[in-house]
């Protein structure tokens, strides 16, 4: 292990003095680590496979931290973590208090900007450019986004403001579609890395201005040459040519696992005086046969043995939340043919993969897009059919003002079914899910199911199904509780609770699954001699005014919520009881006004004091004064 | 007036039976219609003017409301609305209780979708034709979007996707940039009409069938022979050619004024068995000199000559918040040169006209892309440089998550400016701001400043070029209070509120310019006997915890907000209330859970109760109750 190149990296620096043939040598080293670490923590390793060379190109020609890289998702970024003083934290990737999966710029001065949602990355380096600009300073700014993320809406608006602004940077389009040959050729090389060079652009504007100066006739003139210029690059690079037009300079697709030719391309569009995309074709998990073989489960996965590739999954168990909804939307649409199911980009991560099978043209998947989808959820409700889109809780963000304008405010009959909220786990801030609550209770006409396990998430989707107008569901990562699940599904009452203890001297109501935690809250608690009552609420909007009225009877009302408290549930039974005129003493508990940390999901809930030991304590304390 | 063809029209099928000349005739008379009411109402005149012959020729073709057309922002539909059985009615545009200025489902079944924010009417549609598809029907899909909304992300989601689903729709692009010639041809206008044809597509893919079957020879031809053709529509549609790779077949620029080709060239595509895009031009105000002269000032105006076009404005008065604020950030720009404004597509309407024409470098307009504009004010912040970004309460809904993950989480030095916070008036429920005390509550290391008057504003963008870190200031809508504007601006203490009036009864705890309602309630009560202090809070978040507990020293803490009270900052009052174990009684006031309709400012404002006699008896009943 001493005699490893990757051992003697500290810095990006240590990169400049390796030959092509030592990088060569360090991407498999990083490949080995990679693949060590993320067989035991987990993590996103066919990405972060594919990307290596791409990294080890850009940081030998590179002055980071003054240059600077930004990693679009940054999922791909594990090759840049090493290279930048961070091997031995490795070990520690995704872990509580460890290394962050993703860039973080807390973590190293090398990491520029919290990744983690897809398609923001061509805006900040725009702003970066543009701060560079102001400040008359010459630092390179890389970009290196996905396929699949340059296609959302705000990548676009960034490029296309990007192809305005004609200020260099290099955006370096990492393509693991596959669908493009790899073998380009020796003349597209050559053209390839001509067009991108200074001296063509130069070439290019000068002909143009001389030209332009001719007047009108000369203008006609510019824009036939403009155009034949546009259509022989279409024979070469078909694939960017959209780019183009946007007046961003393109690379034929190069290979992105060939250094050399890496490094020569880059060295050269690194001087160009305007905007250069770089089209790199990688493999997803290059350099790993498994994760090769099958990139999307090797996206993003748990630990898993190194030499079989299989998951190191525990036996048995409950099923997942995700597993559940996917089954009971499934049963729903057998009985409905109007039920439609949406996803952006995330069909096995919402638990659609049963349904899209089943009910192929009732499959939407429209991509990263987000607003996209909730806006075209709203015209297919418009339509008479009854869509439910699948969106994780902290993706949802990207679409508030769809859920507001085109759901909310005409009443259309859309369900949002919303994956992976509260706390995450190893993700972290970026993908923890704990606004939902709070940006979906402000808004008229919606209702909130929060669902306390699996039995009710299944009663809550048939409850969607047969509910009219926009309402939605929110439900936690990972495995389930292990309870029965419901032969016949019920049909639950709109704002109304249900009661799953009774108790005299404290009342906590519960919305989701910390339902549980409140139960043995409540056992505790009967050790200390008080008897609290436990109400799942079911809804945090609309709100169960009698259950609370009836809370505001004993001598304390607790909220318990895995979400932000700051505009939660909790404080709109503050509300209610304010209009009640209640005088009872409350306790609002949730997550904290802070964003959260990676780590084990129990571990996060009971730093936020959200496990039954968290919140007998805060009880006890509250009542002890 | 009884002669007119207009007055027969009392539905599309009405326009069946007009002959061109007779199609030609009704134009002019909606143009008169159109001024005569908003000359009078204000409203959106320009755009309005512009497509009155798109709207002709489409409802002379389509069986509406069978057949949809959706009007992207939605600001150029008032003569669709003049041809759905409106007539009458639309003197009342825009007013309380009369027809809005958008295309609204529930005032007419001519109206799919509550038009207002750019850039989603592309979505919606592609959902109203995958509810065709599924149900089997051959409904035709029409969206008219103009050239700045196409430019936004979430029209470019749908685009890609319209391309993949190859569902006949048709997608007129109403463009008024005039940057391209009127002057297309006859040639051009023949080819245009020629490719959008059924007969076109199927040659096309015919051919590229037969080319396919021989294999990979075959497809090295068919990719030639489509970049051959590609290249060839290059000559003749510059500007299409982006959509046209998308797969959207796309017709040549077509004279947006000519009723006879837009009926020939609309009758043509509407029979396509796939996506077209009709690529229509556009004068903004045609018909109207005053408004083609001056298309930016006419695109939403107040009350004005007929005559002349000039705005009957009322002499004299306070000035408007958003200019105090425009003044305000030039003045802190002056002392500091970091500073950064940008605005997504409204510098005039975010104050920003002044700043740009000082400081160009300085000012940035990304567009219609409220989120790139958030992102890349992240990557500006991140660049050592200090925006502030500019945009209406209701359009930063579009970048949430762009607050949330680019500015809050890495803590970057990003200011938002929020304008037209609280209820706007006349625009009504797609304009009004009432959700962004709650949607930035939420959210860690934010800051949100709401000045009760204009001086407390000139305060507020100072104190916000002096804070590190992401934080906003939120303004309403229109006039300002008319309160000297301060000599030097001060630097507000972040959490600290202000006594406005001493009182013992009760304490009224207010958030922005309604303070001056809730004096005028302490006036009131004051006649009652009642003495009631009021509190102009200054921020949302962080709350004055101290002011609070004083507060809760009277008989009634009173929250009074602009804004929705769920998830809004009496909310946030009650829950500090609730740690201090307070048990006071509290009353918050603020907007109900029920999107607020069209209005003057005062009207809504006393609906929602927040006049100063509202205030008052709500202070009564409650302290009787």
């Amino acid at each position: 292990m001493s005699q490893r190149i990757l051992d003697a990296v500290t810095s990006p620096a240590d990169l400049k003095v390796l030959t092509d043939d030592d990088l060569a040598i360090l991407a498999d080293e990083i490949r080995g680590e990679i693949l060590s670490v993320t067989s035991k923590n987990g993590g996103h390793v066919a990405s972060s496979l594919g990307a290596v060379e791409t990294i080890l190109a850009l940081h030998s020609l590179l002055d980071c931290p003054k240059d600077r890289i930004l990693f679009d998702v940054g999922h791909q970024a594990y090759a840049h973590k090493l290279v930048t003083g961070r091997l031995e934290d490795f070990k520690t990737l995704r872990k509580y208090g460890g290394l962050s999966g993703f860039p973080k710029p807390s973590e190293s001065p090398y990491d520029v900007h919290p990744s983690g949602h897809a398609s923001d990355s061509l805006s900040v380096a725009l702003g970066l450019a543009k701060a560079r600009d102001l400040r008359g300073s010459d630092e390179k700014i890389v970009t290196v986004i996905g396929d699949a993320s340059v296609a959302g809406g705000m990548a676009w608006e960034a490029l296309n403001h990007i192809g305005h602004a004609q200020t260099p940077m290099v955006i370096v389009l990492n393509d693991n579609e596959m669908s493009i040959s790899r073998n380009v050729g020796a003349l597209m090389r050559h053209l390839g890395m001509m067009r991108a060079t200074t001296q063509y652009r130069e070439a290019r504007d000068s002909m143009q201005d001389k030209l332009e100066a001719r007047g009108k006739l000369g203008r006609g003139v510019v824009s036939l040459g403009r155009n034949v210029k546009e259509s022989m690059k279409q024979f070469i690079i078909p694939h960017s040519m959209i780019y183009e037009q946007l007046g961003i300079v393109c690379t034929t697709p190069i290979d992105g696992h060939d250094i050399p030719l890496l490094r020569e391309v880059f060295a050269s569009v690194l001087e160009a005086d305007g905007p250069v995309l770089v089209h790199v074709v990688t493999r997803k998990g290059e350099g790993y046969k498994p994760a090769m073989k099958d990139p999307e489960r090797f996206h993003g996965v748990g630990p898993y043995d190194l030499g079989t590739g299989q998951l190191l999954k525990k036996a048995g168990g409950p099923p997942t939340y995700t597993a559940v909804f996917g089954d009971a939307l499934c049963r729903e649409a057998e009985a409905d043919p109007d039920i439609v199911a949406m996803t952006a980009a995330m069909k096995g991560g919402t638990g659609l993969g049963g349904f899209a099978q089943k009910f192929p043209d009732r499959f939407v998947d429209t991509g990263i897009t987000e607003g996209h989808a909730v806006g075209m959820a709203s015209g297919i409700a418009a339509g008479g059919k009854k869509p439910f889109v699948c969106i994780y809780s902290t993706f949802l963000q990207r679409a508030l003002d769809q859920v507001i304008i085109d759901c909310a405010l005409p009443k259309a009959n859309v369900k949002f079914c919303i994956d992976r909220a509260g706390v995450v786990g190893d993700d972290g801030p970026t993908h923890h899910g704990i606004f939902d609550i709070a940006y979906l209770r402000m808004v008229p006409n919606m209702r909130v199911l929060t669902p306390s396990n699996e039995a009710e998430l299944v009663h809550a989707v048939h409850t969607l199904a047969k509910l009219e107008g926009p309402a939605s569901v929110r439900y936690p990562r990972g495995a389930a509780q292990g309870v029965p699940l419901p032969e016949e599904p019920q049909l639950l009452e709109v704002g109304k609770s249900r009661l799953v203890r009774e108790g005299s001297d404290v009342a906590i109501l519960t919305f989701g699954a910390v339902k549980t935690a409140a139960e043995g809250a409540a056992d505790l608690l009967a050790e200390q001699g008080i008897s609290a009552r436990v109400v799942d609420m079911r809804w945090a909007k609309p709100l169960d005014a009698q259950a609370i009225a009836e809370a505001a009877a004993t001598q304390l009302v607790v909220t318990v919520e895995p979400g932000a408290v700051a505009g939660g549930a909790g404080e709109g039974v503050l509300e209610v009881l304010s209009l009640q005129g209640a005088k009872t003493p409350t306790l609002v508990l949730g997550i904290g006004d802070a964003f959260v940390p990676q780590g084990s999901i129990p571990q996060l809930m009971h730093d936020q004091g959200l496990d039954a030991e968290g919140i007998a304590a805060s009880v006890l304390k509250k009542l002890r004064g």
